[in-house]
């Protein structure tokens, strides 16, 4: 039942402290999760890897649907042409795109781009879609790769290609799109936080960050141990950009034209990374439970009896039925020829949030030793009610790797006022200050620190999210007028 | 609740006596699954089509799991020479790939493909994951887009993106792999059959339709109402050609290295073409129950009355809100300002197969008035039973509409054994012919009919396929001995 594919899954891992990054690259392949592809900048997704990003889809599905979302499908292959509409699009898109020059054994009257993303051709599309405010709001996504061209590549975290969901929507009012964009932000962070067990800061990007045609992007920034910020989804306010750039008006009960409004919002595989490196520690990944491709591992601890053995495998054998028939994913590690240790090793590495060892000492008792991999504790529970157990011991492991999450981002983020502390607060963490808003400073920030204006942080009040008070006063770094307080940090 | 996006939705339907291929066009166009992309070969999923597609999915790979396949994802970017090691299957797709030249603002050194399949980036990697007998046999499927240029593009049918899965199987022996290809032909028959409504004949593919690089290759093929066939899916036993190109061996339990054998099988959207050329009519699309985007169209009929009109509303919405709860998919056409005939003509085009009418007069009765798409039949149905009486019926349709197909095919199958026979039956339908196995005999009979060798059908005996009989004669074209009887038409 074990399946274990592939080299350097049982390599060494370094300790996080002696160098992060490496420590990254070693649990992604301890987790067995990717592997290299013949192209730079790509990677395989094995079973493990592919079953997180199906768990994040069904997820992420279900949430969009419940808000009448209806999923499509826009081709991959897009004219140059189409790229090029929307003036700050291009520049934003141009250098990271790949060009389809020959087809067909021919080559092509006009280069076709590999999407980057579909703004253009959907915007093109939406033209013939939308004519009357009937038509409005029209809520659309799709689930698709996107290539764009990475000159420094990671695992998950910057690849060339990627997978993602990228909504598109329509609205008749500019109101209605900047409201729906902070309804996506909103399922965002709820996803981030219950299924994925991360504590995003949640804000808006300062302009010089937006998407290219946005009029304003908003962001979620979960906190990695190392205190660095992975941006982990965005949703975007389009304002009438494109609907310009692709003449898309509807009339409207006036009898008049206007132009739609738009969103796009997004999510990559680029979160499973992120995932890693919020919840991982020296000995491996840790998954929370909601997204483990094994929740469960099952160690049968023999002894030296061979009846007692006999009774030790029924027993786990049992186990696993009852706990597949429930809807966990288990694995029963019964590999002949493995020490059990070798075997909690194979499970810690690859992050099962729980393990249950089931020994002859153990049968006795009626019990079997359930082991959490996040904390290492150890605790019995009957066999008889062992569905229950199980189901209350990984939702409590859910939850605290999420606390586990909220308190290291918590307790990494300052408030800070002048240039000394916003540099000691971003060599390890987020700093939350005032800044005058100008790119200049930004990038004297970013030269100096290595750190970027991450966001605006959002306030969420009774359910919708809103600017966090002004705050007047001098910019931290450059003593300028600031009206408010921005989270500053290095980031993937 | 009921959205109309795009333009030709309501435009005529061209009769099927009248020209068949411009019916089909006019179907896709009136059940609003597609809609027109800028590239040419390329079309862009609407909501109703996409929605097909994920129902396809979702009953596919729960297939695919249940047998013990995990999925996987390989990139969408293969390097030009990967294709080149297999000798058949760079000759196969070399004419059909579409040619990455430039990425990320640079001539790349080596062009990169888009992948129009995936066997060679896979048995690169599988070189790395096989290394025991224990691996095997290695299970993998992949949702993915694929890219092969198209000449004569038509909607669903032959475009140049398309959608799909694939399958790659590892197995150790020449029997394991071609028993799991069989295994595989199997599900998708059941699939066709199951689901989509189809009867398809399952057979092997000739020497010289076979995948490039396969040692066997089988089919689906389905008869279309006009008597053509259409390829629904295949399934190849590769042999040990593809372990031999990318060098893959295992080490078995006798210590020594033996190659990998391949199994790889594919099904695609074209079979949702092949779905509405199978079941639609002049008044539209008509989709079976299980894959219908709306399955139930209800629409209230109002009198007078304004009392009545309410009740009648009122009546329409519990009917809505029980059967949606029950888990079907369900319009409810309270559109205002539409007479019903209108509402009638809109859902009959889009091919919900079952209406549900209520009106004052059904009202006093307790009842609705149901309508079935395929046969227009009505009948009314007790409004304090509803779920039960619409679960019934759309189980009836469902079955109704394979049978359908099933009588067509059958009636339009002719055994022929001479060159007038074959001519007359390949006009209409199937010709089931004795033919030489000789390529050029082939190349002859499509000269001269345009019908092409489909495939020696199998026969399915306790679980399993066998090559039909033998049954030695003249080959009906040419008259050179022949063994065995094929399947002989024209085809999409």
């Amino acid at each position: 039942m074990v399946e274990q594919h592939g080299q350097g899954a049982d390599g060494p891992i370094t300790p996080r402290a002696t160098a992060y990054a490496q420590w990254y690259q070693d649990i992604v392949a301890a987790a067995e999760l990717l592997d290299q592809a013949p192209v730079r900048g790509c990677w395989i997704f094995r079973p493990n890897g592919y079953l997180i990003w199906e768990i994040f889809q069904r997820e992420l599905d279900a949430r969009f649907k419940r808000r009448g979302v209806q999923n499509v499908y826009f081709p991959l292959l897009i004219p140059q042409s189409y790229i090029a509409r929307e003036a700050e699009h291009v520049e934003g898109f141009s250098p990271e795109l790949a060009v389809v020059t020959h087809g067909g054994g021919e080559e092509l009257e006009e280069p076709l781009v590999v999407r980057p993303t579909s703004e253009t051709v959907i915007w093109a599309t939406l033209r013939r879609w939308i004519r009357s405010h009937r038509d409005l709001p029209m809520l659309l996504n799709q689930w698709a790769n996107v290539v764009r061209w990475e000159k420094r590549p990671r695992a998950f975290l910057r690849t060339t290609e990627f997978l993602w969901q990228e909504g598109h929507t329509a609205h008749a009012t500019a109101q209605e799109a900047r409201d729906f964009a902070l309804t996506m932000l909103g399922v965002y962070e709820e996803f981030l936080q219950t299924v994925v067990g991360m504590a995003p800061i949640v804000g808006e990007k300062p302009a010089h960050e937006r998407f290219p045609g946005a009029v304003a992007t908003f962001t979620l920034e979960p906190m990695m141990q190392d205190g660095r910020a992975l941006q982990a989804g965005t949703s975007h306010d389009l304002g009438a950009n494109f609907a310009k750039a692709f003449d898309v008006t509807y009339q409207g009960e006036d009898g008049e034209a206007h132009p739609a409004y738009a969103t796009s919002w997004g999510m990559t595989t680029r979160v499973i990374g992120g995932m890693l490196m919020v919840h991982g520690d020296d000995r491996g990944a840790i998954f929370p439970p909601a997204v483990a491709p094994v929740q469960v591992a099952i160690v049968p601890v023999s002894g030296r009896d061979a009846g007692a053995t006999q009774a030790v495998d029924e027993a786990a054998a049992t186990a696993r039925r009852d706990l597949t028939a429930a809807g966990y994913r288990v694995a029963l590690d019964d590999r002949p020829g493995l020490r059990p240790g070798a075997k909690f090793f194979h499970w810690e590495r690859r992050g099962a949030p729980l393990r249950l060892e089931i020994g002859p000492r153990d049968l006795a008792a009626g019990q079997a030793t359930a082991v959490t991999r996040h904390d290492g504790e150890k605790r019995p529970i009957p066999l008889s009610g062992l569905t229950g157990a199980v189901q209350a011991l990984l939702a409590g492991l859910q939850a605290d790797l999420a606390a586990r999450a909220r308190t290291i981002q918590e307790s990494r983020t300052q408030t800070v006022d002048d240039r000394a502390a916003l540099e000691l607060a971003v060599a390890q963490g987020y700093a939350l200050a005032r800044w005058c808003e100008q790119y200049d400073c930004a990038t004297a920030i970013q030269e100096a620190t290595r750190a970027t204006i991450r966001c605006f942080p959002l306030q969420d009040h009774d359910g919708s999210y809103h600017p966090a008070p002004t705050d007047p006063g001098p910019c931290a770094w450059c003593g300028a007028p600031a009206q408010r307080r921005a989270i500053v940090a290095r980031a993937y």
